[in-house]
C-alpha cells in the first residue's frame, strides 16, 4: 500500500482489496501498458483522489495486484500443509491450493503470468523472491514425494517443477470453458501429473473418486 | 505477406524470415503495444520503406509471427506423423515437435501465448482457427492414447489437452535456464505427461534412454 497509508480499518482493506480486484480485470483485458488509473476510477466508480489515498502510482497497483496474490497463495499453502506428513498429499494440497485460488481469481493469474515482465526495480524484485519461494517450496515438497516413493527419475526437478506450473496455469485457457467445477479440475491435474511423476497412479485414499480404471 | 507482395523470391523470403524473427523479438521484450515498427527498423538493420515492402502494418506482423508459426508446427506435426500408427508415439511426436520449434522460436512462444489477444478482427479468427485446429489434433491423438491402452478417465481431454500445452509451455519459463537440451527436455514431458495420463510408464521401446526404474 502506499506510503502514506501505512495501516488500514476494515472498512478500507475492502475497498482495497475491491480495488485490485477491478485493476486485475482491466489489466488482464487491456494490457497493463494500455490502462490507466482513469480506467480503475470509472470502472471501480471512485473518485482518483480516492484511489491514491491507496496507490502512488498504476506501478504500485500492478506490484500490489501481484503481492498480494503471492503472499496470500503461499500463506494459504503453508497453513494448509501444517502437520501433513505424506508428501503425496503435500503435492495434492499445493494443486488444490493453487486452483482453488485462482479459479476465483482468473484476472489476478493472467496478470501474474503475462505482466511480470512490467515490473521494474525494487518491486520486480520482491516478486522475483516471491516467485522463487513458491517454486522452491514445489520442488521441495516433489523431492519428498520423489524419495518417499521411490520414484525414477522421470524429469529433473526443476523441469517437473515448471512443468507443474504450466499445467496448473493452464486453467487460465481450460477453465474459462467452464465445465468442470475447480475442485473437480484441481483433482484431474493432480492425478495427471503425480502419475507421471511417480511413475504410477497414487494411493487414492484421499481422492474423492473411486479408482477410475 | 502484404497484398502487394504476393510471390517472393528465395532471397525475400530468407529476409522475411528475418524480419519476423527480430519483430517476434522485440515484441516479446517491449509487448506488443510497446513496440513500434521503427524499432524493428533499427534492429533489422532494414528501412521502414524495406519493411513496409513485407508488412502493411504493426498488426499484420503480429498476425504474420503467429501464422507462420502455428502453420510450420503443424505442417512439421502432420509431416512427421504420417505413417505412424501407434498412439503413443503420435503423442511423442506431438510433444518433441512443439518443444523443438519452440526451443529454437522462444520468441515466437511468447508472442503466440501472450499476444493472441493483441490480434483484432480476421486476423484474430485465422489464428483461433490454427489453434484450435491444433488442439483438436491434440485431443484426438489422447483419445486415441485412451482407446488403445484402456486408461482410464484420469480428466476430462480438454482438460489433459490443455494442461499438456501449459506444461510443454513452461519451457518458456523453464528453458532459459538452459541446462537441458531441447530434446532431452521433450522426452521429460512425454514421461511426465504420458505416465499420468495412462497411469503407468510409458512402454519404452522408442525412449531413448533406458529405464529409469
Amino acid at each position: 500500500m502506499a506510503e502514506h497509508a501505512p495501516s488500514l480499518s476494515a472498512n478500507q482493506e475492502e475497498k482495497l482489496e475491491r480495488l485490485l480486484a477491478t485493476a486485475a480485470e482491466i489489466f488482464a483485458e487491456k494490457g497493463y501498458h494500455h490502462a490507466s488509473i482513469r480506467d480503475l476510477s470509472r470502472r471501480a466508480g471512485v473518485s482518483l483522489s480516492g484511489i491514491y489515498y491507496y496507490f502512488s502510482s498504476k506501478e504500485e497497483l500492478l506490484f500490489m495486484i501481484q503481492d498480494r496474490s503471492l503472499r496470500t497463495v503461499l500463506s494459504e499453502l503453508k497453513r494448509k500443509l501444517a502437520g501433513v506428513d505424506r508428501p503425496e498429499e503435500k503435492l495434492r494440497i499445493l494443486i488444490h491450493n493453487h486452483v482453488g485460488f485462482f479459479a476465483q481469481k482468473m484476472a489476478a493469474m493472467r496478470v501474474l503470468t503475462h505482466e511480470y515482465d512490467a515490473l521494474e526495480g525494487g518491486y520486480r524484485d520482491k516478486i522475483r523472491d516471491l516467485r522463487l519461494e513458491y517454486s522452491n517450496l514445489c520442488t521441495e515438497i516433489l523431492r519428498d514425494v520423489r524419495r518417499s516413493t521411490g520414484a525414477g527419475d522421470v524429469a529433473p526437478l526443476n523441469v517437473a517443477t515448471s512443468a507443474l506450473f504450466g499445467m496448473m496455469n493452464s486453467i487460465h485457457a481450460g477453465y474459462q470453458a467452464g465445465t468442470v467445477p475447480a475442485e473437480r479440475l484441481a483433482e484431474h491435474l493432480y492425478r495427471l501429473f503425480v502419475g507421471g511423476f511417480i511413475g504410477h497412479r497414487p494411493r487414492s485414499a484421499s481422492v474423492g473418486r473411486g479408482a477410475d480404471s
